[in-house]
């Protein structure tokens, strides 16, 4: 249970890390969307394992779609789409059999399943995200179709090394460019500094990821539980490493007073915006035509080589030290995935709100 | 739709601000469990507008239990929990009709439907939090019965007013016995201090809400994307005012390294526990045993008495000064539902995992 | 659980037969849709107790709209409907306190739950039918004010008393006005005197109800799982009494040939459309523009005033003689609810297709 | 949407009966459940085509388990089940392309999605009942390793070749070494002649399938709308050509008294249960620890190979004339898929009944 996400736009996962195969299945994506492998592809190859400063697991990651697509065109029906593991290299963790790696979710599935597939992480590995991000394309293909929507997320922190606010739109290009998937150069070298830092220590660190939405129509998200930004916070919150969620003004708005954090109305060019927008986009949990911010916090990697102290299943205290291959901070590679996350949970708002808004009596 | 949260103990909230009544339906509450008015009727109590510092409407908030008790136990049937409006006062939003109020749902409900209740909010009212409220005592009650779980959230910050991390438990009574809600007597007196100024000033102000949860045995959560902290996350991020949410270490884990974040795992007095708590009590999405800890930040009361510039639905100017009864901080009214919230998470995790734990093959 | 149906138009009934009150909860309806009090009532009005030959239970079944509707509009939030009960006489039942009436729910609900409100059923008594007619009167508005959809469903047997197939349009009036809901004056007759006998012989009857539906356009029904057939038989099947549903042909098919059964298309009028209906206006689970017929069987009302063995809860063996109110034949009373769930379950799945046929690129 | 069944044993099926693959995605199994290959082979090859008497078409149906099971034993974690398509012999198909078919899906697909996959009935193919079968597979061994249910389901009627209700529990041997899977030998020769003569007249013809399950406790399957029977019913509805439902009495209630048809109680054996079982094992809608009895209609085989009259895409008539290998009766193919829909739906009901029957205040 819990392998799903979404309410007409389903969006299930499967698969462990060194198990036969990863990726997703999608349902509900509507009929007639090109849906083409080379998309998804460039998809996946964006969170690809083997990029200068992350993990040195190679996966070619070719992904194949089983069912729901013909002559490149979505059916209405399941799209299933698989990634084979290729190079699990599973003999790496054969000493972490009936050991807790500190802040892994080892304990955590021993308690629950009293099963595991302790190699590297079974489920809760972060190669599950690989089929995040191949829906994530899926998602973005049927949105982009229809609506001029835009996704884009970005480093803008690793450890106290903090990119500024941009004053306008960012380039994806300059995102993907950048080894920390910072579009701000500057920063950008010394975070490249600050990870081959803590690299050199044996050690992890953690980062911030900001994601900007833009193209949104008025009127998308569910009062009362099913808020835009409440499915949107569950989603990222959901990605493996993701310890916070804030959206427009966040935590700062705790310390605001109402006459400065209000976003005054006002009608230009035929539409009713806001002038300031530390709303985030989205009112009462529904979006209101401006653009949506939020800002995800994730911990540092917590496998690190250096030595740490832990227990066996037996409650043994030993002293571990993890080898293999891991990123230095989590957060670069999550940022392809917190936008996938963005393009499932509004495409399945897009279709809850067309559900509720076709042929009916005037509106006021 | 998205009026219900939760897939096993699943509670729908009803009720628009000035309609004829708010509540919730409650479906999936196992049998046998003890319900009393009194105990719906106390967690009302706490919640409920009049109290000093806050809105001064005058609501009796009486509870009704329509259905699904019988002999003041539950039937396993679905629970009606209602209480009737009596003081709406609607006609002091007879000059709100056509004025989207800035930082309140006005424009998105009318984007969204079409059509809206301007009074008071309509559905968007913090007064939807009463069946909120009335649903987290069922919860409470049921997971109480059953374990010895604990929930408690306080105010931890009015503005720049903040109060230190406690050392130990929080006693229930010291926070409900202070009309802002912090246990901490000192801040306490000074958020007293901070919100007069600001009613004085006919303004508003944000604060944060910190939770603890201790009780929770390890094996709660469903990875993958209904993880515990991330259906905590979306509950309360669905709270009215809300804008974030951390858990644990948060977003100061941005700044941290693995080293320092990991918690490392020990055996003692028979369970195996971890010396620190960067986890916030869930490790990959999993409660690991550990105290449950989590924050949430929320915005400055949107309505003000200060005069505002916002527009008409046909897009025209007006100047705006909102009268009627508003708190100064909804942080302070949300204490009680934060913790209502984590309540209803938990039953339902509970109810999760206790389908997938019955009668199984041993365990390794 | 289980006391919701639906996916986008989701109903929840709630309510113990001798509890506060019964009803039931929408969420989903669309906004802007006319919602009156008395065309709920006029809907509860044709299946309520006191009717002639029904049940002598006396309930003025009043309904209230406790939310989601201003101004005589549905808002586009949950729609609450409650019936108080106040007639209940529940001390009829005292001495069926510790017995099991047999073909009664009161065992199974005793061992399921470990607890039951003995009176009337509860739960399981064909009162909670209530929430299902309130909730189909809203389904129907909302359907008829956007498409052409007529449901009429009716007696077509009673015991061996069968009612020949219509050759045309049934009039509704013809349905109601009969006090066995039998539309066919001559038929009707004889399944009055029918009921009479078995009345006085202290027994009871059972019955078959016929469905037919028009003005649903071509493709309404969701492959796999949710196929409008299917939808539409869990629907009736979950009606109190319900032993058997069939679609089309439905039993007659398994001794047809394929060359018999098959409905040849024809194109007529602008329209392509079948010169036969063996598949009842549904194929692979998808609506063909075609009338929509299916058939219901129900069983002999359990409660029945002659002499039954059964044993208590401690197992002794009794004879029972049930006294109180019970209709001879709840097949019957089922009429409108039949009606009802079928308008629920059409338009759940009008908003299902809606979803997902907006905006899109263009059809083949 | 619409592709999957269950609340907590969730069945997704995936793929068309051309594309690359068929299978099931299964989330919600148990976790340390022995899980083989060769169990859920041994389920496929009972459905497989190429059996005498049914479709010519050569499948190997070789499934391959892509995660979720680890050294042989469920993980708790979603089941990827595949069978990939080897023998489509598309081209079989392509004078089909822009012709509806007589009953069967063409039509309704071509209105539903403006785009189909013509070959093979795409989707809406007998195929996708190969994920039913694994799936069902997966939910036998999760039942059968914690309760004694057994679920039997056999070839009752051809035509109007019927066979006598057996008087005792009937030997799946039997039913699976007939190729008409029906276990009463007389009565199975003369519906192989029956087959042969309707194959020889280029036809097809229906059939019904009695379904028997035992072992099941009293207390499984939720009040109101989600009643075991009803869950039941809709799963095989959802069979690519079933007409119709029924369940203990059936459609012969309709015509009994209540005296007749009520199930008296008794104790015996320790255990309370009933001397008759008319209610089929059910009674409002939870199971009561008898048999399980219901029985399925199946329309005759939509592919004959005569001539029909029937129309293009853009409406002009067309005889059509369907060549390739398809079955004389669909029933025979469906025996395994009734049984595989009846074992998803108990394991989903026994995993809710689980939930709710845990750790709680003492019974009555």
């Amino acid at each position: 249970m819990g392998n799903t996400i979404g309410h007409l736009f389903r969006v299930t996962t499967f698969g462990e890390s060194h198990g036969p195969a990863v990726g997703c299945l999608v349902d509900g994506c509507p009929p007639r969307i090109p849906i083409l492998a080379e998309d998804i592809q460039r998809a996946l190859d964006r969170r690809k394992p083997g990029q200068p400063l992350t993990s040195a697991r190679q996966e070619r990651d070719a992904v194949r779609i089983l069912s729901g697509v013909f002559e490149n065109r979505s059916l209405g029906t399941p799209i299933l789409l698989v990634v084979e593991n290729t190079d699990p290299r599973s003999r790496d963790y054969d000493s972490l059999k009936d050991v807790f790696r500190p802040s892994h979710a080892d304990y955590t599935l021993q308690m629950k399943y009293g099963i595991r597939d302790h190699r590297g992480g079974g489920r809760l590995s972060g190669r599950e995200t690989v089929g995040r991000v191949a829906a994530g394309a899926v998602a973005a293909r049927f949105l982009r179709e229809v609506y001029p929507v835009q996704v884009t997320a970005w480093i803008s922190a690793i450890g106290d090394i903090r990119m500024a606010d941009p004053a306008g739109p960012v380039d994806p290009d300059s995102i993907y460019d950048s080894p920390v998937r910072c579009p701000d150069a500057q920063a950008a070298e010394r975070m490249v500094e600050r990870l081959d830092g803590v690299s050199q220590a044996r050690d992890s660190i953690g980062g911030l990821v900001d994601c900007r939405i833009s193209g949104v129509p008025a009127g998308w998200g569910e009062p009362v539980f099913d808020k835009l930004h409440a499915d949107l916070g569950k989603a990222v919150l959901s990605i493996p490493g993701c310890k916070g969620f804030q959206i427009g003004s966040g935590f700062a708005a705790a310390a605001m007073t109402g006459s400065r954090h209000n976003d005054p109305f006002q009608a230009a060019g035929g539409r009713i915006g806001t002038t300031t927008n530390f709303s985030g986009g989205v009112q009462g949990g529904i979006s209101n035509g401006e653009e949506i911010r939020f800002q995800v916090a994730f911990k540092p990697t917590p496998s690190i080589r250096t030595a740490q102290r832990t227990v066996t299943k037996e409650g043994l205290p030993v002293e571990l030290e993890i080898s293999g291959r891991h990123d230095p901070c989590i957060a670069v590679r999550a940022v392809p995935v917190v936008e996938a996350m963005a393009w499932i949970i509004l495409a399945d708002h897009c279709l809850r709100h067309r559900a509720m808004a076709g042929r009916l009596p005037p509106a006021d």
